[in-house]
């Protein structure tokens, strides 16, 4: 008789955002009447910016003729993207990333769940604590995080950085020596970040311990102030010791066309294994590379009207980051970022847990966010809102929280 | 130190495809005035039907709105997909198979490779040999299939059914009792398949032993022959040994598009675990969802004007099997496939093995085939050509073969 992977049945409940849209369809059903507004999980809501939508119009005909038709795409995806990628997020920052280590993917949630399939079972995990779920479930599902504990909602083997209003959501070094250090920043959820001298630490500590940091970018794009890296490659020394993934999701707003990518350097190695040659071999296996379409159209947030039209997105979204923020503050919670990320990260008032939080938003300003425990034991007692809703029902939800 | 999956360090060369594909760029780069011709690899030359160009413009224009943007896609797919596949690939057959037992997912290569993620570490996997080299690589990657014998190219805790010449090319049950079998027919690279009843009993097999028929029929379209099964659920008993893999790449010319779904009926389990929840959570942890524009493509494959239109593509391709298969024969080859199949499987002349008679077609004739040897210990000795280039280079590359 076939066996199933057990490590799934050590998963504690679902996918946290899948658990969060059944509880809000549950609602919906039951109160048909009431307007839903959704500030939960991290999707966007404004449209394709017009270079973009052109790209795939003219992508989309070259599909339709024999002449210009595309079959099967380069293992690594189209040199086309992969330049302008080099270019213009590493070259022109100074960055020292050529082409060839840059593989294109179908987005930053695929390759940070894969990443960790390259890496050995018996590797300890470091992660920040609250942050993106993936990390840990990922790592669940290949049997590297030891036994649940249901009581303090952690693993055995993980080794969890706690970032708190304490530490100012900073992460701090473990104690334990880690092998595989994720580190997502800005971070998801708490929309909080470190400076670039922060950063550098973080660098030599992993070169020092011999450690691979996993670096998700993904919300790079938010990034405000001046002294925040804008990719792990502008420190000396990352390219022996980090992995960046990056996302075309939040910066263009791609999370339903599905675009992303992995750097590894050339020079990151285990003795003499190249993690590149190994995430090639991944890659030519068990992927079949990102549509032509949508590398056309990754490749149009690198022009000069696309990169235009995607800042102005960006700033829209922050401009929602403020008015959530400002209306919180003004309604006496205690709030957290939204200065560097699109996300914003509140203490709970009064000693509400977070799902507590989360069903008392929900059935009195019928708001959607996401409860802060979901993303870790040190998210509880925070909740995040996300500033990709419209303008219009952004200003709508804020409105309502305040008359709580 | 950070530590290396080492199961990759026991894949012999790299993926197949890739070897080829460097083969030939260094001999095109040596001989730049040779006009090659690929039927190696096998990707379409056909462009997209119209009915499937006029629904990606139309998703493309609703992404650039903000009141028909679409952001994640659901877990599973959209509904009008999942519905539209159940209606006409199953329902219309008369399979019970439900829209909520299909995966949408960017490809049939990444669900062949991925779906041993759910299974056991110490499962048994039994495969066709020769067949399509990644569902024993990505079980490589996984650690399944124990020690590598460069001499004989096999793996110890592998369970090879050879199909050869001798059982014309049909898969006998192994002596061995494997947990996970992989089955795909029609077969790529022989182009053969086995008839309904000769499916059944497979079926019947693995109901009787507990195990796992892991179903890849990404060439379906091609069957041209009555007592062939369109899909393994046509077989009593399916639904609690099978999941079948499902590819637009080759029906639709979705090469480079990305799509492609597995259906897991509900009553698949080991004991009371449901592979169908267990794959829910794979889907909804590592992936993120195929892009809706992709979506909206695949459904177009089901409408009246798509259907036709996929079908002329079709009768095209198999057109061009008869080319091959006719001009081969008439050339004095063995010839097989080319019937139910866009494959064309032919025994090398003169006990060369599969790699001289890769070097030599690419050398004399300067056309790309592939070695049967990539496809499995028993496929040495033979070769593989497809259909999917265009009428004029087939015609012309068989014109080649038939001067040598």
């Amino acid at each position: 008789m076939f066996k199933v992977n057990e490590n799934y049945q050590k998963l504690p409940g679902s996918y946290l955002f899948s658990t969060i849209a059944k509880k809000v369809s549950a609602f919906a059903e039951a109160n048909p009447e009431k307007d839903i507004i959704r500030l939960g999980i991290g999707d966007v809501t404004q449209p394709l910016a017009p270079a973009v939508i052109e790209a795939m119009h003219k992508a989309v005909d070259e599909m339709g003729k024999a002449e210009t038709f595309h079959g099967y795409a380069p293992d690594l995806g189209y040199e086309f993207l992969r330049n302008a990628i080099a270019k213009h997020d590493y070259q022109q920052r100074g960055c020292d990333i050529a082409p060839d280590e840059i593989f294109v993917s179908d987005g930053a949630k695929s390759d940070s769940a894969n990443i960790q399939e390259i890496f050995g079972a018996d590797n300890k995990i470091a992660v920040c604590d609250p942050v993106y779920p993936v990390y840990v479930d990922s790592n669940v599902m290949s049997g590297r995080t030891g036994v649940y504990d249901a009581k303090t909602e952690t693993w055995s083997d993980v080794i969890y950085m706690p970032c708190t209003m304490e530490n100012g959501f900073v992460p701090e070094f473990p104690k334990q020596t880690p092998d595989m250090i994720y580190l997502c920043l800005p971070n998801n959820p708490t929309g909080t970040t470190i400076t670039r001298g922060q950063l550098q630490e973080w660098v030599d500590y992993a070169n020092k311990v011999g450690a691979v940091i996993i670096y998700d970018g993904a919300y790079e794009a938010y990034i405000s102030e001046q002294d925040v890296a804008h990719s792990i490659y502008e420190c000396q020394g990352a390219r022996t010791c980090a992995i960046e993934l990056k996302s075309f999701s939040k910066n263009a707003g791609f999370t339903g066309v599905r675009l992303g990518y992995t750097v590894i350097p050339k020079e990151l190695k285990c003795k003499d294994v190249s993690l590149h040659g190994m995430w090639a071999r991944r890659h030519g296996t068990k992927f079949n590379g990102a549509p032509y379409i949508v590398q056309r159209a990754g490749e149009a947030t690198y022009s000069k009207e696309g990169k235009a039209q995607l800042k102005e997105q960006v700033a829209y979204y922050m401009k929602n980051a403020s008015v959530i923020k400002e209306g919180l503050i003004e309604a006496g919670y205690t709030v957290f970022g939204g200065v560097n990320a699109p996300y914003i990260w509140l203490k709970t008032p009064g000693q509400m847990s977070s799902w507590e939080f989360f069903d008392y938003l929900l059935e009195r300003a019928n708001v959607v966010g996401t409860p802060g425990s979901g993303f870790g034991p040190s998210g509880e007692g925070y909740f995040r809102l996300t500033a990709f809703g419209s303008r219009e029902n952004t200003l709508a939800a804020i409105e309502r929280v305040k008359k709580l």
